[in-house]
């Protein structure tokens, strides 16, 4: 089933718990002091949103991919409890992140983040299509070869866990998409590179990387 | 004329000159060494519209608002110069942002500027109406008392420098806003207050703040 992109798409860094300890030394100079103790979010707005899964667009500073499991919102859903979560999500699809490579973890990241028709999505399924999710792997591939494996396992908080959390900041609506992380390493791209990712036999998104514009 | 948020509200944070002198001494210390040379954008998603001026929810960790003059974008408007900027905006509005106060500037503060209800804009004007941009001032009063007078002659970018440098980050759509910039110091407020902005006799905008929910 055709998924679109609507309301508002949240996607949530920092989730893979190997990055965190890769990055803890980081993390507990100043001015953190310590690793995050809540979900750290960005947004995917509107003009990110590349419905038609059109060739992303190259970039002079370079084109870094992550790979999501993203949940589609089913109802109006605000402080909801970890128990309750999967009620509210219709089902889940993969979402691909085009991003400038990161510089810095300081500032929040609006222009690499928000590049125009960066963000795409796959087909949904149903979350008992896919089964036990924290038993799920994305695994990603350009042009054919298999590069990161991100069980879903490595995941800091679950996506029951970030419903909650997440719920409680904003009111998640019907169409609101959430991304519950992505593996640290996200993957570098060359123009020309096709990107896909997949889990299991269930979902898969396929992009292509074209032009500079 | 009723103005409706829509696609995208993008606000700048960290516009204030004056501000931006206060804070010099911290941000030439480590992580960042420098003023930012870029704008510091923040969005106002979907569940943050409050397009009716419901009373803004009250918040156990407090409250704060800021005033912006917010420009809406009357058509496609992609790496544009400051010069023909204001080609691409159809009016412009005053937006208020209720947020939590901000602990520290190291984290994209997406918990305090994503309370459900939190934007909220007023009517629009044509930028012929209002005059010379950078020589009106935002006056915010609260209980009708004025505590924070804005000259946007203080903006450290201005309207038409930021629609440039906006532009160049990611395409801004019809409908679009550009929160252009705040008083450093927001407001503290308390419940039951009504606040009150206003850009000489031609843009205002009233709130009041109601029960927590």
């Amino acid at each position: 089933m055709k998924t679109q992109l609507q309301g508002k798409v949240v996607c949530v860094a920092l989730n893979d718990k190997q990055q965190l300890e890769q990055m803890q030394a980081t993390f507990e100079q100043a001015p953190y002091k310590a690793l995050p103790t809540e979900p750290v979010l960005y947004f995917k707005p509107h003009n990110t949103w590349n419905e038609f899964n059109a060739p992303i667009a190259w970039q002079e500073e370079g084109l870094v991919v992550g790979a999501s499991l993203a949940l589609i919102i089913g109802k109006t859903c605000c402080r909801v409890s970890a128990e309750q979560a999967l009620d509210y999500v219709d089902g889940c699809a993969i979402l691909h992140d085009f991003s400038l490579p990161e510089a810095s973890y300081y500032r929040p990241d609006i222009k690499g983040k928000c590049l125009d028709g960066s963000a795409t999505i796959g087909e949904m399924a149903s979350v008992s299509d896919l089964g036990e999710l924290s038993a799920q792997t994305i695994t990603v591939s350009v042009n054919d070869t298999d590069v990161v494996d991100f069980p879903l396992a490595r995941l800091e908080r679950s996506a029951e866990q970030l419903v909650e959390k997440v719920s409680r900041i904003m009111t998640l609506e019907k169409g609101d998409i959430l991304a519950i992380g992505f593996a640290g390493d996200r993957v570098e791209i060359k123009q020309g590179d096709t990107v896909t990712s997949r889990v299991g036999q269930v979902l898969s998104l396929k992009d292509s990387v074209g032009e500079a514009k």
